[in-house]
C-alpha cells in the first residue's frame, strides 16, 4: 500500500541535491538563521490561532453563497490589511448556492417493520427527495464492479448503499480517501444508470463514529439526478450487518436540499510587493469556503490563517521579499472550484508571472513536508533546501500533491505547484463533518505549518525557482 | 533552540549506513515484506485502542499504591496472556503511597482584600499545609538566579511563585519541558533554603489553559519540607499580572496530601520465548502507573497497550522470534521509579542478557523515529534499517532519549536503550493533567506507534544487536 522504493529514492535525491554541495554553504548559513527567526517569530508571537478562532468559532460554517461566506470575505480582507499586505483586493467570482434545507432523515426499516434512525446528511449539490421522502429496499454494494454485476434487474427502484470501507492499510490517509472517494463523488449517477431511486454512501471517515461526512458529488447529464446522502460509519456498519440476515430491509431518506441561483462572491487577495522582481509572484493560498456542517477550522480555515500569518511574520521581521508574495483566500473549493478557476483565468488574462503556487489544504496538524508538482529540475532546486528544514522536522519531499484551488495554475506543471503536507492520521475524523471545529486544532501545530510555509515562501522569493 | 547541524549529520549517517550497502539487499526485501505485514496487521486488526479504552476509561487513574493501580496489574497480566505471551509473571516491588486528600484550594488575595480562586493541585510527594491552610505574600521569580538574588531577606515567610514559561521556540516540546522542569522538581527545596513557607509553580504546559499539571518533586534532606503546588498557566498569567501593580498580593494555599506507608505492588512481565537464542532478550516496556488527576491514557497507558500489541501481532502473524521478546509494564515511574529499579536489579541478579531495551513513554501520537542511547556502532546497525521504516514516515534517528523505566538498564549504555519518538506538539497539553483522557487518543496514531515498535522488535529479535 506504500511505495517504499520511491520514498527511499526521493530521500537519496534530496541528500545528493543538497547536503554535499559546499558552494551553497554561505547562503545556507544565512538562510538557516533567517528560518530560525521565522519559526521563532511565529511560534512565540503567531496570530494564526487567534485568527482561526474568530473565523471558525465566530463566523463559522462558510458554504459558498451563504451569509457567513460573505462575512468571511470582509473579515479576511481586513485581516490581510492588518497583517501588513501592501495591497488587498477582491476578485469577483460567481459561485453556486446550494442549501441543505431541513435536517435530513435516514431511517432503517427492518423486515419486521421496526425503525432505526441513523445519522444522515445530503451530499453536496444533491437534489432533494419528494417532500414525503423516499422509501425503498436497500441494495448494498462494496464497489462499482459489484454494482455493474447486479445490473438493472436487482437495482431498479431501489436505494443503492455504497459500503466501501476506508482502507486502514494506507499510511497516508489521503490515499485511502482517494481510493474510496469515487463512491461519494459519482456514486449517485452510477446507481441511477441502473434505475436506483436514491443512493447512500458510507461516510469517508477513518474511524467508526456517529457523524455523517458530507462532500461534493457530481451528476452526469446523461442519467436522472437521484437524491444522494452520506450515513455515518457506525450507521453503515449497522445497516450492513442487518442486511446480512434481512435482505429486504428498507431505507427511508428525506432531504430538502436545493440548488438556488448562483451568487456573486469573491477571492480575497493580498500582496507584499517584491523589492527587486515585483512582477515575479510567489503565491500561497488556502480556501475560505467550508462545508455547512461544521466550522471548517481544519478545512480550510487553517490554510487561510496560515497564509495571513506568512505576511504578518515577514512584516514583523522586516523582511522585504525580493519577489512579490501573494496570499489568496480562494472561494468555492468545496463545491465548484469557481474561485481557483477565476484566479487562474485572471492571471492568464493579466499575463501575471507566477514562479510558484503553494496551498495549505490538508489540515492543521504538524507539518512534515511539501508535495511538489513541477519539473524534476525545479524539484531538485527545492529539495536542495532540505537541510534548512530538517531542524523543524520537515523532511518529506516525496509527495506529489499541491492543492485543488491552485490546480488551474499548476496543472501540466505550467506553474510549479507546492502543497503543505501535514500529519494526516486524524484528518478524516474531522473532514466535512460536524467535528471539524476550532477545538480540534493545536496552536503549535497550526503555527509550525505557517512557519514552514513562510520559510519556503521566503526562500522562493529570495532565490526564485 | 535546535541543533540543525547535528540532525543533518545524523541524517547523512543514516543514509550512508543503509542505503548504499547492496549486500543487505536480499534480507531487506524480506524484511520489508515482514514489516508491511506487521503494519497491516496492527492497522487493520490492532487491539491496542480497545485495550487503552479499558485501561484508561474503566480502570482510570493508577497512582502507585492506589486500588486502581492494583487492579491494573491484574488486568495487564490477563491481557498479556490473552495476547499470546508464553509466560507472564509479576515482579514484587515496594512503592510509595502518596495520596492527594481533599481537593486543593489556591486563592489569590489582592491588596484590596478581594479573592480569586485559581486551579491548583499539589505536586506529587508534597507535604500538606496546616489544616487551616497557609496565607502569605507571594514573591514571583522566573528562575533560580532571581531567587538567589532575592535571598532570605525578601523570601523568608513568603510563598515563592516560579513563573517560568514554557519556551515555545523549542520545536520538540520535550526540550522545553526539560528546560522548565527543574522549577517543579526541586523548586520547593530551593525556596525553603531562603525560608519560604510554600512554593507554587506555573504548570509545565505548552498552552494557556485552566488545568493544573501535577508531577513529581523531590525534597532535599538538608532543608525543611514545605508544601508545593502547581497552578494553571492561565492562573499564573493572572497572578503574574496582578503582582506587577500589587506587589503585596497574598496567596492562600490549602492541601491535605500525605505520604502513607509503602505498599507492595508489581511490575507485570510477559515473554515470548526465542526459538534460537532464548537467553537473549529484546525488551519493550511502558509504565502502568499514572498520576491521579487523569486517566493516564497517553502517560502511559499507551505504552503498555502498545507493548501488549507487539505480542498479539507477532502471534497473529505466526512470527516466532529468534530471540526472546519480553514486554514489561513497569510500576511507579511517576513518583519513584521503583519498578524500573527493581527490574534492573533482578536482571542483574539473574544474569539476564538484554540485547536491547525499548520504551514507549512519550505519548500516543504519530511515531516519527526512535531515540537511540547506545554505542555508535550499535546506532549504525539500527540506522541501517532506516529505509525499512521510511514508508511508515519513521525517519528520525537523531534523538538520544530512551525512557525513565529502562534507564536502570541502559544508563552508561550497559544495555542499548531505545525510545519511541512521536509527534510531541500536543503532549504537554495533556501531561499529568485532567486532560490526559482516552478521548484524546487517535486509534491510527496509537496503532502506528505499536507497529513501529513491533517492527523494530522483530528486527532486533531476528538479527540481534
Amino acid at each position: 500500500m506504500n511505495s517504499p522504493c520511491f520514498k527511499v529514492a526521493a530521500f537519496i535525491l534530496v541528500l545528493l541535491s543538497g547536503a554535499f554541495l559546499p558552494c551553497r554553504a554561505q547562503s545556507t548559513m544565512d538562510d538557516s538563521l533567517q528560518l530560525k527567526k521565522i519559526f521563532n517569530e511565529i511560534l512565540v508571537h503567531g496570530n494564526a490561532y487567534r485568527n482561526l478562532d474568530e473565523l471558525s468559532s465566530q463566523i463559522g460554517a462558510r458554504l459558498s453563497g451563504s451569509p457567513q461566506a460573505a462575512k468571511s470575505v470582509e473579515w479576511t480582507a481586513k485581516k490581510m490589511k492588518e497583517a501588513g499586505a501592501d495591497t488587498v483586493w477582491l476578485q469577483e467570482v460567481m459561485v453556486p448556492h446550494w442549501v441543505r434545507g431541513e435536517k435530513e432523515k435516514g431511517i432503517i426499516i427492518r423486515m419486521d417493520g421496526k425503525k432505526q434512525s441513523i445519522p444522515t446528511c445530503a451530499l453536496g449539490m444533491s437534489v432533494s427527495t419528494p417532500s414525503e421522502g423516499i422509501t425503498a429496499e436497500v441494495v448494498e454494494v462494496h464497489d462499482f464492479e459489484e454494482l455493474k454485476k447486479m445490473g438493472q434487474e436487482k437495482i431498479k427502484g431501489k436505494i443503492v448503499f455504497y459500503n466501501h470501507p476506508f482502507d486502514q492499510r494506507f499510511v497516508n490517509t489521503f490515499d485511502a480517501y482517494g481510493e474510496a472517494g469515487k463512491y461519494r463523488y459519482i456514486g449517485a449517477s452510477e446507481a441511477a444508470r441502473y434505475g436506483a431511486v436514491a443512493s447512500i454512501v458510507r461516510s469517508l471517515s477513518s474511524s467508526d463514529n456517529d457523524y455523517p461526512h458530507t462532500g461534493s458529488q457530481r451528476y452526469l447529464d446523461s442519467v436522472p439526478k437521484i437524491p444522494c446522502a452520506a450515513i455515518s460509519t457506525n450507521g453503515a456498519n449497522l445497516l450492513g450487518g442487518i442486511l446480512k440476515s434481512e435482505p429486504k430491509t428498507k431505507f427511508f431518506l428525506k432531504q430538502s436540499c436545493q440548488l438556488l441561483d448562483s451568487v456573486l462572491s469573491y477571492n480575497v487577495v493580498g500582496e507584499m510587493r517584491g523589492s527587486e522582481y515585483p512582477r515575479e509572484i510567489v503565491l500561497a493560498g488556502g480556501h475560505l469556503d467550508s462545508w455547512d456542517l461544521a466550522q471548517g477550522a481544519t478545512d480550510d480555515g487553517a490554510g487561510v490563517v496560515q497564509c495571513i500569518e506568512i505576511v504578518r511574520a515577514l512584516k514583523a521581521l522586516q523582511i522585504k521579499p525580493k519577489r512579490s508574495v501573494r496570499i489568496v483566500a480562494f472561494m468555492n473549493e468545496e463545491n465548484g472550484l469557481a474561485g481557483g478557476r477565476k484566479y487562474a483565468e485572471l492571471a492568464m488574462k493579466n499575463k501575471e508571472q507566477h514562479i510558484a503556487a503553494m496551498e495549505s489544504d490538508a489540515g492543521a496538524t504538524t507539518p512534515c513536508g511539501f508535495g511538489l508538482n513541477m519539473s524534476d529540475d525545479k524539484k531538485s532546486k527545492i529539495r536542495s533546501w532540505n537541510n534548512l528544514f530538517l531542524p523543524y522536522n520537515i523532511w518529506d519531499w516525496s509527495w506529489g500533491e499541491d492543492g485543488a484551488d491552485i490546480s488551474f495554475l499548476t496543472d501540466g506543471q505550467k506553474v510549479p505547484g507546492i502543497g503543505l503536507q501535514v500529519d494526516s492520521q486524524n484528518y478524516f475524523e474531522l473532514h466535512h463533518a460536524a467535528t471539524d471545529t476550532f477545538e480540534q486544532v493545536n496552536k503549535r501545530e497550526l503555527h509550525l505549518g505557517a512557519a514552514a510555509m513562510a520559510s519556503l515562501v521566503y526562500l522562493l522569493a529570495t532565490y526564485g525557482l
